[in-house]
């Protein structure tokens, strides 16, 4: 198999008791096969791999899909799937149990050939696409140039009297015009909508004193930057102020403690630790941060529940926030790449 | 409980033999409390209904549920949910299997306090939707009027020399113009794209004696339309007109069979046999439609595979369609209003 990303699964198999790895979650396929992927699943065996798919997407996928055996199914994708399986006699097949409904897993049990078994395989193809490869964090950096100039733009573009949705609008054209997509809805939220951490945009006209939060990312084929700025208009209030100099004061905090090695919890913590000495912790309710790349929320979570350690290569947002109930909210998000003795804010240039 | 939707959950309770019923997906949580919803559960119990939520959404939610106890987790959503099943004394609480994951399930599984079973409700709300109440009819006949307007600017806008990105673009222009969104991406396939069912809109120009077909739909506050219509420029070869002849004559054989009562599976016969008589039906590889409402696809699907029967209320579309590899495709889709004694095209008036 000359794809490196399966041979990487593949190595896991002896350590995961497997002889097969069943991936249903489109973007996992889409990062095995380098293909963008729907309604399909992929199963690998060590020997071969196959893409199970349907009528509508089977004419596509013989034409992109390198190296891999693309088998339409008729009747159904379990019948389908346990008939390669047999045919390559495996005995264990893996899943994610996070990517199948309790409904498809009971209809597999019962279509599932006795000589075989379903079995706990999850994480596997996320363990993977944590740590980035070098041609995937040159994509972010991509994505992170366009973001940039968007940035600017917003700079001029936001200004009293224009409304969210009319803003967004404005935005969107110029994303478009660079080629690419936003990776996300993005939030621009005006004086007190910002107290919402996923306020919706809306028709209130942004006005003259108003800080503006603004979380958005730039999509450049498949890979995704993420950040959230605030916009401030006119005279900031003293409260506004104390607050933005907290939040950005805990973000660098948790970012000087960013390393390989280090509990994803500890940099979730060192945050949360800042702000609560300033008695704000208490409106900072979401996590840290979380992984960024094919997906824009993805592993690790930086959170006081994840058990992970950051890894070299890894490619994470750092958002601390205070959300004052209907008041104002502020949140400062960059991107930061872990390396080996700290990291690298990739988004430092956009101010 | 002054709301009919959940009123009419309860009076199925005894028939389902459960005494809660827990509401994971987003779609129907907004159909049962009238309100967008989002990583949140509802607990519907026979005395008091819930809806769980995290800090992103609780003020929010609590301005906009009435009626509805809105309760903000904090560890996880399971032990809150489980409190509050525990003290409404809670005994079997159903759920969608289809709408959670075996990951999450497992984990409620083990959570569960003894006295509570956690026992399949699937398709519970899904049945109510089905069945389109007036005032969603009327949502549903709005957002075909303003597709209507779009079906008309496209009669000008589908010339040789755009490109479909381009159309495509100045479609949504227009879509925004009437304070609407589209209800998914469309698609406009040009020439040989046509072929794949699910194409995506690629830089392709038009040509002249192209056929074009564009599969779109309003949404208009959460209620949509989905119609496909041909758009032939120029001249048009026999044989294209011969495949879209015979697929608007299936269709039209379709929808006289149409009324309250008849299996879906009939219906989709129907077409298929017209087609196969033709020798087209192998070029006919999805079902011939599905349930259209707060979702694009929702129940029923009109296939050979299921077992539902037409119901009076509900609003399907009728789709048949034949893709010739690498040449071109035909599809014409319809949205259909089922009655007592018939049907009623809903789409009638846009050609």
């Amino acid at each position: 198999m000359s794809n490196p990303r399966i041979n990487k699964i593949l190595n896991v198999f002896e350590q995961k008791k497997i002889d097969a790895l069943l991936v249903t979650k489109d973007v996992n396929i889409q990062y095995l096969t380098y293909t963008p992927s729907s309604e399909s699943w992929l199963l690998i065996c060590p020997k071969k791999v196959f893409y199970i798919t349907d009528f509508r997407y089977v004419l596509e996928a013989e034409k992109s899909l390198k190296g891999i055996s693309v088998k339409r199914y008729e009747n159904s994708i379990h019948e389908t799937l346990f008939q390669i399986a047999k045919s390559m006699h495996v005995r264990r097949i893996g899943f994610d149990e996070r990517h199948m409904t309790l409904a498809t897993f009971k209809v597999l049990k019962k279509e599932c050939p006795k000589e075989i078994r379903l079995v706990e395989g999850n994480n596997i193809v996320e363990d993977l696409r944590e740590v980035k490869e070098r041609v995937e964090i040159e994509s972010i950096i991509k994505a992170l140039k366009i973001h940039k100039q968007a940035h600017e733009f917003l700079k001029k573009a936001v200004k009293p009297g224009i409304s969210e949705k009319a803003l967004f609008f404005k935005l969107e054209e110029f994303v478009r015009s660079k080629g690419v997509t936003f990776s996300f809805a993005p939030i621009i939220a005006s004086g007190p909508n910002s107290c919402h951490p996923h306020a919706k945009v809306t028709e209130r006209k942004i006005r003259r004193d108003d800080s503006v939060l603004i979380d958005m990312g730039i999509d450049l084929k498949g890979y995704k930057s993420d950040l959230t700025r605030m916009f401030f208009l006119g005279k900031i209030s003293p409260l506004v102020q104390e607050v933005y100099h907290f939040v950005k004061a805990a973000q660098l905090e948790a970012i000087g403690k960013i390393k390989s090695g280090i509990p994803v919890g500890e940099i979730d913590q060192t945050a949360r630790n800042y702000l609560e000495k300033q008695k704000l912790e208490k409106y900072f309710g979401h996590a840290l941060g979380h992984g960024v790349g094919l997906e824009i929320h993805e592993s690790p979570r930086l959170s006081q529940k994840s058990t992970a350690v950051l890894k070299e290569g890894m490619i994470i947002t750092v958002e601390p926030a205070v959300y004052i109930p209907d008041k104002f909210g502020i949140r400062i998000e960059d991107m930061v790449l872990v390396t080996k003795e700290g990291c690298e804010v990739l988004s430092d240039n956009i101010h």
